[in-house]
């Protein structure tokens, strides 16, 4: 048996949890907006926990870094211009900067603590930091979308934590209005959707505000998450324009000159199946 | 805040866990295998515990049974004659019995008890027990399949728990052998083979054991499943004659005549692309 503790989330929602043997506290921060804690495991290397919820593991990030970035970058004809709301862990500004066509990429995280402590303990995460398209704001999402010029970005990104505390703003229809406003004609939102089987009526809700906001077509992709509530989880993708859909520039991403763990052509492409039960319950 | 206790299942190989809110244990039952246990659960209705590991939750149970079930019965032209080695909880026989062509199942656990447990307290997974094409066994899944006739059965289901305790020799090449000999030349071995993220290794292994026996080709689904360690597994099917493939009835699998919830042609063909970061561990 272990001589290790054992550090559980206890996910109230979903009544499930989740937990990692853990080999110490090595850092914590209580910023104005949450406290931020860094745990070793034995395993899983460093976690991250925001208020007590489980947001990191250096083993498993990629799956969520990787679904959250390529899927809407591969699916965008000619993605240039991108903003990143939420993702202080700087995880997915790393994917985005992959893409070479991508001119500029502004992250806006509204607490600097979260990417201090990702640039101490996930400096992996943090390696694309100083790419000259890279531009890390800590603000306001909110006030950032709002005062975004219209028609001016290709893709944005909502990288946040639940809908609950400091993020709580970023899953209703003043909010995605907003996003609307920003992107232009052919642009995607892609938002982090919780877990297709315990929080389904969460994903049509916000389905449905991004509906009220002026988004008329989704798409949903699952993917595997060990770290989050139900270890499976979602991206959900929205458009202006439903004509132009969600196929994605399979060839681009077959031939992309740059490595992913999870992501590939095939694996976008199959997430794009949903389940029956998932189906039916996002059926409009 | 809860009321409620939590129930953990701390995963020793993997430095992970899973858990529940629950509402209390509802029964136990030493067999002469293993302990058994039932807890009721606010979220995931009743859960089953064998020797403390986490075996089904009435809430999610659907997506192994049917995963281990219906991808080998599609991929087969035609199978006639099934064989479960363990599956006490009688979930997997039930879904094997959705397919018409389907003449006779035999299901054999070494543990009765874990069926007198479903049957009282997953009395759904146990609905098909009566059907005139199944015969329910216990005892030992080695023996029964060391005499079984040779070349008589279609597809052989390892539905066992993990690999040690009572279920150790279901994952070497002896036993593999003796599923090789039972099974025809055209005849499927599928097995579960854990988490794709923590226990990569060990599908290795198991992809090597049954290689000595005489399987030549395999392929790996991975499919989420929250209540097992990362949320995240697999199944991985192996035939003797490596030139038959994995290629399954599209057609069929789109019109089956019966539910399913997770299952699909889609998820089917999906599921075959394996992730790069598990194709490259799996490669010959």
């Amino acid at each position: 048996m272990s001589k290790h503790e054992w550090l559980h989330e206890n996910f109230e929602p979903a009544g499930s949890a989740v937990g990692y043997r853990i080999t110490g506290k090595l850092d914590e921060v209580q910023s104005p907006f949450q406290k931020i804690e860094i745990y070793g495991s034995t395993d899983w290397g460093n976690l991250m926990l925001i208020d007590g919820a489980m947001m990191l593991t250096a083993r498993d990030n990629f799956l969520y870094h990787e679904m959250i970035a390529h899927p809407a970058l591969f699916t965008h004809a000619a993605p240039r211009r991108v903003v990143i709301i939420g993702g202080g862990d700087c995880g997915t500004l790393r994917e985005v900067l992959k893409h070479e066509g991508v001119e500029s990429v502004t992250q806006c995280d509204i607490d600097e603590q979260v990417t201090r402590m990702a640039e101490k303990h996930f400096p992996e995460l943090c390696e694309s930091n100083d790419d000259p398209r890279a531009e890390i704001l800590f603000d306001d999402g909110l006030a950032y979308m709002k005062n975004c010029p219209a028609a001016s970005v290709d893709v944005v990104i909502v990288d946040s934590t639940d809908p609950v505390g400091p993020a709580e703003g970023l899953f209703n229809a003043a909010f995605f209005a907003d996003c609307a406003r920003a992107l232009k004609p052919d642009g995607i939102l892609v938002q982090q959707s919780e877990s297709p089987l315990v929080l389904l009526d969460l994903i049509k809700e916000m389905r449905g505000e991004m509906g009220k906001a002026g988004f008329k077509g989704f798409q949903t992709l699952p993917f595997p998450q060990p770290c989050y509530p139900t270890g499976w989880w979602s991206v959900t993708m929205a458009r202006k324009d439903k004509a132009l859909g969600f196929d994605f520039r399979h060839g681009d991403a077959m031939n992309k000159n740059f490595d992913t763990r999870y992501y590939s052509a095939d694996i976008h492409a199959g997430a794009r199946h949903l389940p029956p039960f998932v189906a039916e319950a996002l059926k409009d």
